[in-house]
């Protein structure tokens, strides 16, 4: 089943698709279902499918998310890194998503906007200190996600944050597919393509941190909550790592795409008013 | 004028303090009471004094919380560092908060719970791309926190993060004291104590970035909110850089004060069940 969430005038609605249809629920977002245990009987009316401009960001305001850095074996190596044994995990705030199909509207303060599209986890229940069996039960479903990140905001300092959090640069979406229905251990294909020309094509068979190691791993010291996200790293292919390096510009078209989920398109806009 | 939020049986209450005493709000946490831009008019009720083991956290879901490192001239020289042209960020989510009074339980999965006394900034107003004038409209007030901090899984990888969201691993409080009393340019003393004995003690007027800078900087990329937090380093003293080092045991008594705002007493328990 694939969730998602729309923007009908001036209020959201959740909704869900399977083969049958679309069916919208009373709930505003995801958000909201994710909480109730009983979501899959929860009432919903059938409608016509969402314009993808009228989706917003599937999970509207997670709690956290957490994002793994280095977490391909082929991505490690094109930025000079060898496997780590842990993860490196940095993080977003809520402010820094984008609709699926939204402009990306960056101020013109970076010269080096990159693209990593990652395989995103979305938490469906508050877990702690999870074995493997508890960490992939926790797992609600997956949704795709660009970790659009300022390179020189990034390397500012050894703390990755200030170039990973524009407002409103990571977009994710367009739905969210649960968990019984992908299978990412086996492997499911990643993609990013600028104006239709591919930049990454990796596969989740590749993760050196799967997303119940992930899980794993951050429960020790920290409780997840339903509507936590995971980023899950990116494949080779970000733009520093080509040669000569390449970045977004203006008018540029991002597509990031995940095999069974669906694809995110959107629009670079460099705001050069907003600069100082 | 002091706010800060209280436990009340099955609820949680929002009160302020002044010269003439302490007034609840009908309001369920700061929170809600730092949204309304007419709060100095909302609705109260005289009462007593809280005790100090019903504080909370003042705001208890801050959407972001956003911490400058190597912030004081004499931390950066400890732990070997050149005072920065740009603030090092770094984050928190709001479940590593824990009340004033609260006991520290921290799973024994360190070896290396240090200190680090801070002044935080608390956003009053949105605020995005601000100057000098803006930034400084926006702050609300200012509490303290103590970013307890796992230096063995701070340095397992380049980013900080995992080593600074232990669950409820950071006290912040006790109250919340609105900016037009706190001189904090001019010069507020930061302490921090372990069992009674002194470890820092400095003072906000050797900020490298002043509160006003790092709102200038992080609205340069990102909105603030109401309720952001904002913690601005520690000055030197932590543990780490003692010689020789030296952390945080079970039943270690924290105490963490800044002049004019108050202090946060918490106790060190290590909980051996939760270890893997």
């Amino acid at each position: 089943m694939k969730l998602g969430t729309v923007v009908q005038g001036d209020v959201s609605r959740a909704f869900r698709q399977d083969d049958t249809g679309t069916y919208y629920f009373d709930e505003p977002d995801v958000d909201a279902v994710i909480k109730r245990s009983d979501w899959r009987s929860l009432p919903v009316h059938k409608g016509s499918p969402p314009d993808r401009e009228d989706l917003l960001p599937p999970v509207q305001r997670p709690g956290k998310i957490i994002c793994a850095g280095l977490n391909y074996y082929a991505h490690a190596e094109e930025v000079g890194k060898t496997p780590p044994d842990v993860p490196t995990l940095f993080t977003k705030f809520a402010s820094a998503l984008a609709a699926p199909a939204e402009d990306l509207v960056i101020p013109a303060l970076s010269e080096e906007i990159d693209w990593e599209a990652e395989l995103a986890i979305v938490i469906g229940k508050r877990v702690k200190a999870a074995g493997p069996v508890a960490a992939r039960a926790a797992i609600f479903g997956y949704t795709v996600l660009n970790d659009v990140s300022a390179r020189d905001w990034q390397r500012r300092t050894s703390e990755w944050f200030q170039g990973k959090n524009f407002d409103r640069s990571t977009p994710i979406g367009p739905v969210i597919v649960t968990a019984d229905e992908l299978d990412v251990e086996g492997g499911v294909g990643v993609e990013c393509a600028v104006n239709g020309v591919r930049r990454q094509s990796g596969t989740t068979a590749d993760l050196i941190f799967k997303p119940a190691d992930l899980i794993m791993y951050i429960t020790q010291f920290m409780t997840l909550e339903p509507g936590d996200i995971i980023a899950t790293g990116t494949p080779a292919g970000v733009g520093m790592a080509s040669k000569p390096p390449t970045y977004l510009q203006d008018g540029d078209t991002l597509t990031t795409s995940i095999e069974g989920i669906g694809e995110l398109v959107n629009v670079i806009r460099i705001d050069r008013s907003s600069a100082q």
